[in-house]
């Protein structure tokens, strides 16, 4: 079993003193305003994506500078600015074991709040020494936003392909994982060579960790993961374990679970979906897949110099495959 | 009367050329983002936003550059991406005689389009010569937002003071219009105090369209503003007209207004405000209050030189207060 904390041990010290930094980036004169951001800088929770920038640098031999942490800092903004925004799109009520926005003020101050935290993000970044990070992030968002939007537009298509679904996972998703690890060794001044390798680890493992995730809203113990699962169910998402069980039933099962699917107004469908059918051949399926781009993630690592850094990486990819426990 | 289109006629040929650049740069490889910004493209509808950035730059002495062109582009997406997300804020079914993207597609592609919108403006913005605008934009998204989180707070509050109404729509409007002449200016290499000036003359004319915004959102009519009126009502939205009416009604009178507007559930509040209340006389004074930003206005426009394009402005200026009838 591979511990998070284990793996980020080369970037403790900096993660640590992001906590403070965050929140002081997110002073402002507004006493409403102070409240949302500091409601919802607990967001982000694990810290994977700051780590992962941070990571990328020190593996390109890079000490942490200042830009290094201030870009750590607004990534996570972003993150948190998504999360802000999934929250309304999902319904979701419970964020980190805490009530989410919408469920505390509705969903207008939960759009508002999320706007107001991505043009933080935006401001923070016009401020590092070159534009590249502001381009990259201003590119990241509107692909995350693309497969968003159509990853709504696919609720309740059944007929939505493996290939599709990919499509949309890795724009929403795994966009900004790569973002994270690019950033990181660009304002390292990597060579292009790198840059683009940690991109490639990044989007590999982004793409693996959200189809982990999409495995535990199904199977997993709000508890244990923190948020409110059951929720893709529940929203009509088509994701891989249920595309994929979808393929393997045949004739009247494939139907039950067809009208399981696409009954929006029943209650407790993931209960019921645990209960009536067999889901262990479709996660199994899923989890192999994880279990590919994680690898594809770790054959990218090849091109850089071994270091505690490197290693690092290599330990938080198989981190993401062991979510699954 | 005064009509905008002569208003704005010393940059008529250069606004006609914007709504094809407009429609350039929102062009996505995604089938579902391009038909969503073709169909929030002319949100903006009288391109008054857009026309101050191109008028403050020729009240400067610039000749309209490409540069000026794609800063006017910018904001009209900034705005429209603001207009998105206040459609779901208000849950307006109509904007610019066309149904809005959350009547079409729900509150989720209402969302994550306001956040594709911002994010491709930003994106834009970062292709420009200076950080400037990048910068000032960042900035006015997170004031906008912080004016529009105040005003949903203090929804149904009875006890709003007109000095609080003021510091909401100076920052969920006024802003925006200020950035507008400033940029201009500033990319025209306009001098400071110039520069002031035409942020000042924004500002102005920002509150003062806002506050005749909110009288006609009670006394206007939807055929001619083009869009779903009364909605500040049955959200709660205590609006200058109204603020001044509780003001001076008395006793019983007092406290029915107060029961119409706390009454949530009510249909029809508009129509009832408008036949069991006397509201000419809190008209009368929120116009005669525009009226005041819009000398304030006029007044900064002394320190530039004459020329069309200031006259122009004063127009505009002008124009502003007239849209009462």
């Amino acid at each position: 079993m591979v511990e998070l904390a284990d793996c980020l041990e080369p970037v403790a010290a900096d993660l640590d003193s992001l906590d403070s930094f965050l929140l002081g980036e997110l002073s402002s004169d507004s006493a409403a305003i102070q409240d949302l951001v500091r409601h919802v800088s607990g967001y982000g929770g694990k810290r994977l994506r700051p780590a992962l920038v941070l990571l990328s640098a020190r593996a390109c031999g890079q000490e942490i500078t200042p830009v290094h942490l201030k870009l750590a800092v607004i990534i996570e903004l972003i993150h948190t600015a998504t999360l802000v925004h999934d929250d309304i799109l999902d319904g979701a009520s419970l964020r980190r074991r805490v009530p989410t926005v919408n469920a505390l003020h509705g969903n207008q101050v939960s759009v508002l709040l999320g706007d107001f935290v991505y043009a933080r993000a935006f401001a923070m970044s016009v401020e590092l020494p070159t534009p590249d990070a502001s381009r990259v992030l201003a590119r990241v968002t509107q692909v995350v936003c693309r497969g968003e939007i159509e990853q709504v537009f696919d609720r309740f298509n059944l007929a939505l392909k493996e290939s599709q679904y990919l499509r949309i996972i890795e724009a929403k998703t795994a966009e900004l994982y790569s973002a994270c690890c690019e950033l990181g060794a660009l304002y390292a001044g990597a060579a292009a060579e790198r840059i683009a390798a940690l991109a490639l680890y990044g989007r590999n493992i982004g793409i693996a960790f959200q189809v982990i995730d999409d495995c535990l809203d199904l199977i997993g113990d709000e508890a244990v993961v923190g948020k409110s699962l059951g929720t893709d169910l529940e929203g009509g998402k088509l994701t891989l374990p249920l595309i994929r069980l979808a393929q393997v039933l045949e004739g009247e099962e494939r139907r039950r679970l067809h009208a399981l699917i696409l009954d929006e107004g029943a209650k407790n469908r993931r209960a019921r979906l645990l209960e009536e059918f067999e889901l262990g051949p479709a996660l199994d399926y899923s989890f192999q897949r994880a279990d590919a781009f994680i690898h594809r993630a770790m054959d990218e690592l090849k091109v850089i110099e071994p270091s505690p850094a490197r290693d690092a990486l290599h330990n938080v990819a198989e981190f993401v495959l062991c979510r699954k426990r």
